[in-house]
């Protein structure tokens, strides 16, 4: 069964689009990795709020991309301009369309 | 910019697994709808928790799916099972993989 993750981050003021950028800048790289689905939201109801829904083909897929120096490379870049408040919630993917 | 949608509900206990398969059972049909990505999961760290993150084409289009007769029966088949705790969150979907 595929292993989902879905967490939250708040961004500092004004920086939340920066993230976003950084977040989606090694996307195509995450495939590779044994990403099936990465997808990044921002909230519709405030400015600073960024939500990423991620399916894997295993845990332990995730946990070694964590790793990976563009990874480790996009959260520091990532870590100045966040407000410090996360959610984080796994999941066992039971299925769905495109996924 | 497509729309999305990370929603949550508790199921009464012992019904999770009825109601994921409620879930899941008119997935396919929502495609037509416009429905781009639409992922069922179980909540890792108990026993009561579905989570469905879902991309449509845009708010328009997951508004109306909520008309259509199988989607009022799937909603009307799986309340009973569920506890009445719920999360929603909207999202404007910026990009990733597989979206």
């Amino acid at each position: 069964m595929t292993y989902g993750t879905i967490n939250s981050m708040k961004t500092k003021p004004g920086r939340r689009d920066e993230v976003v950028a950084i977040l989606l800048s090694g996307a195509e790289g995450l495939r590779a990795a044994g990403c099936h689905l990465y997808v990044v939201g921002t909230a519709a109801d405030d400015d600073v709020t960024v939500w990423v829904s991620e399916v894997w083909e295993s845990r332990e897929h995730h946990a070694a991309s964590l790793q990976l120096p563009e990874t480790q490379e996009a959260i520091s870049a990532a870590m100045p301009m966040l407000a410090g408040e996360f959610t984080s919630q796994e999941v066992r993917v039971q299925g769905g369309v495109g996924v």
